[in-house]
């Protein structure tokens, strides 16, 4: 059994790193902030007498050999935060996989599979889109070259900005052998709470797509342009926000739709705005249902452009299809939860994971614990100790049962 | 008869100061390029031999003393802009000023009243609220204190701005002793160029609500959080901005409504937003369209708030009802636009100016000249050299008719 404590003082000590006033923390892609976190887990990884590599997008990776020279066994995650973000997204796959590793070297326990403990790259896509960037880069879906000069919303490239905080390996990427991958995380959503269940055996992950719109009408006065003449790009965005709330309900179902950025220009009070971007989240389970919204949206936003004589570009942020995981490493979550006397049950997941790109190179599944009141990338964002505990120990049984 | 190519010179010239690449120029009240603009515009005053004076509020005063020493016939404008405007909107009243000075320097005449001509702080309300902030305390609207503790939109206040540029003047401000004021502006509109009118002869200024809100939410995962759950003051504020759409084509007539400024926080693709703000604009000749108007926002508003379960602060930036301008300086500059054998309409004013706050102590009247396309606020902003010259000449002929 793992040691809870030991796993939430690391979780507190690297949320330490990019603390926010009012607790959480933001420790953006590729930051100073994620620089800083970066040395500590590696310094953690070393003492913990790990093998310790990096590939050229910057992820890393901690190798515990087997007795075997095999595909080694995975698991991690990501240890990038949104702006707003809490101390567990992310965190609690790279320090729970650390803490498996520890409660292994006490026990004097060697796997025949070596087991290997990483964290990826830019999964939030808060900075950087699209999310789950270094996974992405590192099962072949994204070339090298395009990770990393793709611009942030702060104009800087990814691959400035690796080599400015020393992250960028000496590993090449591509052609990852691994031969399980599997992911503790927190469910960052309402439904295990909900169901008072302590453990979630994530069957998929839901279709992910970003779209950015940039309108340009003409800044003109407020005051003195009747309302018939007006081209606001502004107003543009706007409708769109209000747009996409009624598509989200409208399709219904697990359908979800935000608009969480919004730029104006000039943006001041009497000046009718001549540029506004926005982004819009699409998510469903369901690919057909994700993109008849999509289909639907961009007929509105069309309809819209024509009917108020702005211009309109478009840019896809990210798209991801639903991704289904391995049924016998579903199974294996789920049995390995009852072991341990949890209750335990099948879901997908709304957020974006790591897992759902190493499952195109090898099994995979993931292991969910509850968030109090379903709350996630917001500095509020908590996990009680025990459920921490609990998803845990579920994940020192899976790496033991793959990795034998 | 003025000069018009000089008059256009001065106008390029002080255009330069914080030109913008594709044309027309920023300077925002206050700034480093707001201090450059004051200086060249007061160099120019004392070359026209005219008595410089500022009070505390940083109003810029040119006196021309008359054989008498009463009361002066003023005329001026403003020299800020907002951040995409044009080289007209304002430094025309106020070089149009100097030109009529300078042709009288030239023909020898010396008037009965003293005239002055006046540039006012922060008439443009772009960075600090409300517009025409300076006219405002020149005439007891507002007391200096809270002018100069105002913050603006970068947080800075007026006060410490003033003292960083050097624009505080010696003379106290209240108990303004004018004759009479008369301002000369491009219309900023359509009106004029739509009826093929070189002269508008401005009978009033409509009404000018500015209201800000600023929403609280909860910031929360954009995957994994359902639509039921949100508490998004993003949504709130883009459906604010719809909602201010609908709001003036209902009522219609002349009310105008403008989202112009919205930021969102933390702005990032994958968060709800916990934190949105938007201004909005209202106008309407008539103040109890323009009452109804507000009272219709403020129910929405509440009611939204209510129903996403979001908190809600609510500022007042800016409030003025409609201003009628007195009959006999409205006849008086109909006469002298016809005496040029202009063609010349009575109109109202969609933008505010310097002027209606005038009119709380003197009588006052503006002259406006075409606006091509009906643009301002925005750096294709243009008048034709023939426009800017007859409104000059009008505003020559209704200074010596006040000033004697
Ligand atoms: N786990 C997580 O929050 N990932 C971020 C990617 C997304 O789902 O937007
Ligand atoms: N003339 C002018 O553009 N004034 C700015 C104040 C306003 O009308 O918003």
């Amino acid at each position: 059994r793992i040691n809870g404590q030991r796993l939430i003082s690391r979780l507190e000590r690297l949320g330490e790193i990019g603390a926010l006033p009012g607790g959480g923390c933001c420790r953006l892609a590729l930051t100073e902030e994620d620089r800083q976190g970066r040395e500590l887990v590696i310094s953690w990884m070393y003492e913990l007498g790990l093998q310790v590599s990096s590939d050229a997008m910057g992820n890393v990776f901690g190798l515990r050999p087997g007795t075997e020279d095999s595909p080694p066994v995975m698991t991690g995650s990501h240890i990038d935060t949104v702006r707003t973000g809490g101390i567990y997204d992310g965190n609690l796959g790279v320090l729970g996989g650390l803490e498996v590793i520890e409660t292994l070297n006490e026990a004097g326990i060697v796997t025949r599979r070596p087991l290997c403990v990483a964290f990826f790259t830019n999964e939030e896509g808060a900075r950087f889109a699209p999310d789950m960037m270094g996974s992405l880069v590192y099962v072949g879906g994204m070339s090298l070259d395009d990770a990393l000069a793709t611009k942030g919303i702060d104009g800087q490239r990814v691959g400035d900005c690796l080599e400015q905080i020393g992250a960028r390996g000496s590993e090449p990427v591509g052609n990852p052998d691994v031969h399980a991958y599997v992911e503790l995380h927190i469910e960052q959503g309402p439904v295990l709470e909900e169901s008072s269940i302590t453990i979630g055996a994530v069957e998929k992950v839901q279709g992910i797509s970003w779209q950015e719109f940039c309108f340009t009408g003409t800044s003109n006065h407020a005051g003195t342009t009747p309302m018939r003449l007006r081209h606001d790009a502004g107003y543009a965005a706007m409708a769109t926000g209000s747009f996409v709330r009624e598509l989200a309900n409208r399709i219904g179902g697990d359908q979800v739709g935000t608009v969480g950025a919004l730029q104006m220009e000039p943006n001041l009070v009497n000046v009718v705005a001549n540029q506004a971007s926005l982004t819009v989240d699409l998510r469903n389970t369901d690919n057909d249902r994700l993109k008849q919204a999509e289909a639907e949206l961009l007929d509105f936003i069309e309809r819209l452009a024509e009917r108020e004589g702005i211009e309109v570009q478009h840019r896809t942020l990210a798209r991801f299809d639903p991704v289904p995981f391995d049924t016998d490493m579903i199974d294996c979550v789920e049995a390995s939860a009852k072991a341990f006397g949890h209750s335990v049950m099948r879901m997908p997941s709304g957020a974006g994971h790591d897992a759902q790109m190493l499952a195109r190179v090898c099994p995979t599944a993931m292991i969910f614990v509850p968030s109090v009141d379903g709350i996630s990338h917001n500095i509020n964002e908590y996990t009680a100790p025990e459920d921490l505990e609990a998803g845990t120990n579920v994940l020192l049984r899976v790496l033991l049962d793959l990795a034998g």
